[in-house]
């Protein structure tokens, strides 16, 4: 930043830029206005790494219009979260989105290479936090990642979680993904070395109060290393997983 | 009940008790009244299996009158649980007490023979979790039963726990005690056939919210066979167990 | 665990087992692998007791592909909980299946003989909380248990549950199942000698908070004896109970 | 109210009453203005019917400042609320001042005869929750009714409820005190034909979380005739129960 | 009671009664048991006083069920709450019920003349809070009292109130209604000198959270003379009010 | 109000006004009652102020009946909150009223002149806060306001909110909305020398509990200026805006 | 902000300015930094408008360390909120300090004139209401604003305060405060025109759970023009008045 | 582990090892037991790497047998966390404890050369977030990492925070620590490409509940790559900065 006003100053000094050409420049809107949205321009448009839309409450038109933009601004990688089947047919008509069902993503682009230092693990306590499981794998994927999934090993039969302790113990980071009493994430942060990032979900009944349970459960862990996101946030998970899978 | 009921009345029949007398009996007060307190008369004198008094909140005077009462029912043990140091002392100048610091523990007479059909583990999470496991198992002692402790193996070093997998697969009844997040419950309840007594403590801080996320983590728990006591009842989980030994 | 592993060792010492195969035994998957979910296999498949699936969430393929592995292991009575009268109908095509509709529990097989050491009595506050009721009743008849229902009891009327004094005193376990303000727990507890299991129930409005005024009323109750499960939670509520009565 | 006003605008109309007067009157402050705080004159100077000082955060300067100012207005019987004995002694100089510590209540001049159309009971679950029951009782009795004290008769031991039966189907009303679970509401509810005021205590520990517990207990209560005040507001109870009582 | 069975005593000395007939008085159920539902039969059956089923869950056959038992015992009265319209309409079939839409009562027989010791006054905040006071208005005229409505007098606009301060100060009881922030209650409480009786409701949105904020404010009211009952609960708050109305 | 009962009593006595008709006057009914609302005539029908009525929860019926009043009283500008589509639809068909979709408003007549002292400024945090935004900013221009609406600028993507400083900086009022962490309001309250109303919506999923993330974080803001009003509570920020806008 | 930019860049052309001058001035620290605190030097130092420090948890180092700063950047006018009497009384030992001890706020220099468009009202609902209250007056006033205290005048005994109707309705401001059901900033926002700023506060017991009572209640107010600040926050309050009223 | 236990059982197939040794072998506590704790003895002795030992509710010879159980492992590095100053004070007599005050940490060793991938930075929003901030400088520090302090640079300022701009951005990772209203973690998350953990503190008053309001804000963040541990929690953020910044 300071760098490239240094070189907006000189420029002006040197006459190669006037006044007003480096004050619009100083004051350049780094992202686009199209009312509804302000599509963000500063990212850096990286090779390989993409764009990500969070779908949820936008209409087609909406996410047309901010894929638009993104397209405009060069990027050819899109990731968009939370998008209903129906809508990602839609989409698809007019775009290049592949849909996974099961995560709930649509992908705009191809996946880039997986080149992070190590292998990311996805496990899951049971069958039913499958959804928010592959919404992190799915992400991390999209981001140049290798991913193991472990899913159905919850803490009641340790042995099962056990039976894995080798990928566990080898992984750059693993997502611990529970409902219910998310024990999980403890255990798991006890057998590894590496960051294990929490997810709580809404999987359970009763007492799980939508994921309040398995939420203070996580934060409360008193294995070191382990560190929460949003109940049922897959995504968040999976980006924060290959950030830390890309140092 | 009903078989005493038809007694009386046989006798009132047979005249061997007056209409007066008989009232008497249906009505009689199966408790003795000192005002502050209500002492119930109801539970049979069972050699060997003492009574409770819920120390909290109580003075030495209340505390000694109630003792009273139930010495005059025969009674000659007693546990007195929630009850400080110093009015231990100050009860012991007067009657037969040995005072259990850790557990808060008074106790009138002496513990009776272990009879119970097995032992009773009682496992806690951590250090700061041993005085409710005291109260827990001083308990169970005092009602006949032979307990192991196993402290200070939370499931964030798995490893800990299960080397003491053979105690936990041959008890009677596990108590598993934890603070912060509250998983042992279901790690032990996975790993063991008996019944478990899941006892969530105040222990923690921040998001633990005074034992909360422990209670909600072990109600939620997905381990078959584990039931939860209210946060810190040690008394309570001992007691239970000492029922369940004792089938 | 450790006999086992003797006998190995000395079978490998004595070259009647190789390394390779020694290893594999000490290594052996303790569950079947189908993706979606680990199988236990290391429950001992005792004749006449049920294996257990939690069937809320699960689509009729993932129920079925459990059972096959469960009956490849030999297991010939199956419980399948929270499953919705058409999921079971369909299920019912392909496997002996009978549904038990007010409990939403699916029984392949036939039920054991009820070999427990005594009855349990489940008991509810009132005609709401049959569903759960239900499903606990069902669970423990599932696993050999004899049942006594005292349904509609609530403390409100106390002479109704007074009635049942008798049945209650004489309960190897109780079961007492509430909503609203959930005290039949503690009433039960004190007329009781016997373990009692509180289920708090979702019945209710307003300031129930979806059974949370239960559940906190059972957590503190005052009667010796009582624990809690997760609300709603009958299936939970029914395997204790057998575990305690057959001791 | 406008039986008032139409006296006065009469009196205007007549001559008898100048508009400056009329006008006055009819601003007239219908309390005293003593800074910190507005003394309520309108409530009627009724023979033997005590004012009220919530005594909690106040200086005894400023209940000394109150209560003068009552006393000008002719008031000779007032009730000093959650007072503690230090601030009751200091008090006592220069007011005649009776103090009951249990209640910590300090009351200003004599108890009035009791009228009401009959009997309150005052009934606790425990031996703890008598300060908030004395509180209920001496305001009762300060109001003029006749107070039946029962204490210690939780429900977990329903024999004793049931002992006093009698005197609870006779009461004009019931005030029911718990903390912990606060069940007594209910069964005393159900046994009673008049209205039952339910008093939540903070008694307890754990999951009671401070009075919370009892509080939503006794507002789910399925019992008919049942209302509900604040926390520990033996006060407020005593309160309501002299006014049903005085119909 | 204790009369009862003196009386029953006495005839079997006196040869009357036989030991097991008076064993069988002493036992007589006093409720009949339909399985799904213990309907009481102790309440008396007064002249002109209605029974009350709760209708919420329950099917057409089980209401039907009951009223039969309820006509058996000789009651001609039955008021039958939280009863949808197709439901009453069924049951209408077979019984001469009367159903009150707003209030979703069903009432079987006649309302008894109004015979309390004056008027029960319901008021409400707003416009959407009047189902909850039909449901106290109705139930409060079904058991015999007069009763005036005044509606739609929150106090945002405190002179709407005020215009009915004469009503208000008449009442024999009043029932405040409001959802919100629930400060009906205290302004009515202080405006009136008899009990008033406050029913949150779950109007309103945000930051209400389903009737949690008017709740914890009628709890905390600062007017002496108000109680609580649930959420949304017409019903108890109409009942309650008929109790005190007819001392 | 004094001025007025002067004027009217000194007509009294200068017999112009008759006794009767004088305390009429002072009775007179400051509203019309229409059983289900008591319409408010106090508020002065000022030329170009428009009346509100809140329409969630209330018929086409009532709202016709209400407008009926207000237009009898001669106001001629109606705001008609939280109506959906096709009741403003019926409506329109016997009044002049214009619908707007995003906000959920409907406008009987025209909007006045914009006459405050500066702009409203309605910024969001993200897309699908806009219908709450719409909410705000449609009733702050029918109250005669100017508004500028700057949307999706929330603080995770600080350079956008930025990027309108000089709107900010400038305006009277800010109207800061937004869902998820809500720290929009804190970020937009140090930018701002003037009044800052935060909204916090219930947009989000998971820890965001409908609203309660965003409602703590606004009121613990520490940017002096910022005070909140209730989740989704569009229309009362708007509204306070123009008080605040017309000062 | 651009303006001064362009003038920088113009003077960078014309050589009045050297390219490093130049980038200094454009990253110019706006503050100074002394480690533990980051003195905000930004606000304009205009006359007669006071600084504010939160003394909450700073240390009369801490304290003396900001002041100053503040004094070298021209300050004399500054509010040090939240300070116990002990601290304040040491720091006037160096500096020129007020303290005024209900408020718990310092004060160097002298008040300003008041100079607001209108009176700022400061009303409680009681009497132990009037520390938060003074914090607010304290903080207006020393913004130049004429406050107006009315003490005592909680809704439940409505009279009191609609005797001060008309200060309320003159007023620019008003500034509601009250703890327990904090029903006053309802009833005050319905007799105003003009904002609210309703302030909760911790004073109550029980299920005023230290505020949130009030607080949830405000938030829920039906009255227009009421916006809610912290509890307790009688500085926020008082701030946001003075805002409002120097529009 | 396979490794090693192939190994293992080579070495008894080729008569180097006997079955009992090999039992011993495979059956090794990989812990020191000393009852009140479990030392865990399988992390690895790395060189320069502390053990931790968490010391709130320990008592003085609890750490000592700890730090005794480490040493005698070879560990000459350890740190202890939340620690008072007293404890510290008397651990420094037997041991080389340098005592951390700000952060309650006492270290036993020296602490290791720096050797992460980059700079940890650790900003704070406030002044009173400090103490919880060291905690995290001080463990990362310990574990061998370059820690940046940004103190007192909260979002109400944003300008303070954006002076930092070029160290956030070129941060390995960066620890946000904030009470109150938490908006520093979403901000920071916006600005920085590294992974960002979000530190609730306690810090604040009212409705910040403890920290629950800053939690839920964390939690809710809508930038990418933050995570959250649990409020206060100082050590685990630095703990696990480490360990991504050491990748």
């Amino acid at each position: 930043m300071v760098n490239e006003t240094k070189r907006i100053l000189e420029d002006v000094k040197n006459g190669v830029l006037s006044v007003d050409d480096a004050l619009l420049r100083l004051k350049v809107e780094p992202f686009t206005d199209i009312e509804f949205a302000k599509v963000d321009n500063h990212r850096k448009i990286r090779q390989g790494v993409p764009e990500v839309i969070y779908g949820a409450g936008k209409t087609c038109e909406q996410i047309s219009g901010i894929i638009d933009v993104m397209k405009e601004n060069g990027q050819d990688k899109i990731l968009i979260t939370r998008i209903e089947p129906d809508k990602a047919k839609d989409l698809s008509k007019n775009y290049p989105i592949t849909y996974y069902a099961d995560a709930r993503i649509g992908f705009y682009g191809t996946f880039p290479k997986a080149d992070g230092i190590g292998k990311i693990v996805v496990a899951t306590a049971g069958t039913s936090d499958i959804p928010v499981a592959e919404e992190a794998a799915i992400t991390a994927e999209s981001l140049g990642n290798e991913v193991t999934r472990i899913y159905d090993v919850g803490v009641a039969g340790i042995h099962r979680l056990l039976a894995y302790k080798e990928e566990l113990m080898n992984a750059s980071v693993v997502i611990a993904i529970a409902g219910m009493e998310g024990a999980l994430a403890s255990v798991v942060g006890g057998l590894c070395d590496c960051p294990v990032i929490a997810v709580p979900t809404s999987v359970g009944y009763g007492a799980s109060f939508g994921g309040l349970s398995a939420l203070l459960s996580m934060l409360n862990s008193c294995a070191s290393g382990v560190s929460v996101v949003n109940i049922d946030n897959g995504f968040g998970a999976g980006y924060l997983a290959s950030m830390i899978n890309h140092r």
